[in-house]
């Protein structure tokens, strides 16, 4: 198995009077990593999806650890992986780190949604083949 | 010349490491209050206006001094006035007030905009009057 | 056993490409209800608990589920309840409902957290007594 | 005189229901791409100006055209100069650009504050170079 990587940036607007990334930011970042996984990993960029197939993966359930803070300043690290792979449902795993440190590990279900009608459909086949290349083994 | 006046809540999420609004989030502010003038003052819904009369005001041109810091837990009072009502054009100046400190002073002109086609058109008569009663005098 | 209830607003600029609310300002609606909770009902604002008594709650883990888009306009209600009070653990959940639609169900577990030294501490007795009030019956 | 140029996306999350970028973030790119100024051109990174040096720019002014809507997938370019450098008063233009297409041109002026005192203070000596290098000559 392999898996998807990135990093990105804590920005000033980003952290909150405690110091600390503000948590609701951290779905703007696993959003934001999707999106790098569409276009780095499958080879589509998601607005290429949402605005000409007019297919989008809105989320229907999270689950999140949060383990350590992060600053200010802070470039983690986000590892991805696929845990599922339905017929129109898809889930990924993030693990973000800094260092060798794990500050949040988030498992996102999707689903495959054709967006006028707001109807799950299936996921196109081009599509699955790149979710197994980062598949998890069971 | 009367005012809309209406207030609003600085929030956890809406500050920065410096410990002030991240001034970004002014910016949500004033588009929140401009949803309240469209409710509050004009009697419409801005969603009504945007979704079902596909008219909006997208931004122009903003001017704004940043005078004063707010932080969290602050909950400054805002006057809005009329600078300028054209054909399809329409400005606004937003006073936010902490007590009787100026925090910020805003003059946002908007375009009144035909949403399907991003084209400008004349704002309803039936909001000029809406305006007018804000205006301030030359 | 009660609930909290409130109530908030979908803005304009919460709403996404696809016409629904983009799922990470669902979190930031979390947290302003949150903040809700503390001043409406156990009676202290919590600018005041994170400025002056330094207490924070950081959230330590999430689990949501996303059953209904919510809309531009949409004036969603919000019924909050304990489901667990811990030492210094304290995890509540949320229903978001659209008139009888249940949209987003969470469950957010956070930790009492002296925020100087990003430590965690028992939540005070004074508190306590107020989320006893909603805390589901097991 | 030279330019400072960078980049940015348009992200999902950062479109309205118009299909246009929600304005507030216009503010948000503009604070990155501050940022970016600062480690890729003055050669500090802002995090470590904020919080070791304990210095910051808050926004004291902004006057901002937006000429051209920008959608979600744009990556448009941006071109910082220096409008005014006065002796703890920094003025910065940035022109966001979509080919040869002006979207916004905004000018930002901020002033130098040590943070713990929220004072003014003199712009430090080996930074005042580096902004010189891109002042627009009058």
């Amino acid at each position: 198995m392999s898996v998807f990587e990135t990093r990105f940036q804590v920005r000033f607007g980003h952290v909150d009077p405690a110091g600390i990334v503000y948590y609701p930011r951290i779905f703007d970042y696993l959003h934001e990593v999707f999106e790098e996984v569409w276009e780095g990993h499958v080879g589509v960029r998601y607005d290429h999806l949402v605005m000409e197939e007019r297919l989008g993966f809105p989320l229907v359930h999270s689950e999140v650890d949060f383990r350590h803070p992060m600053r200010f300043g802070d470039r983690p690290r986000v590892a991805v992986s696929c845990t599922r792979l339905g017929r129109s449902s898809l889930a990924l795993r993030y693990r973000i780190r800094l260092a060798e440190e794990l500050c949040v590990e988030a498992k996102m279900t999707t689903a495959c949604v054709q967006l006028d009608e707001m109807r799950a459909v299936e996921i196109p086949q081009r599509f699955r083949a790149r979710f197994e290349e980062i598949q998890e083994s069971s």
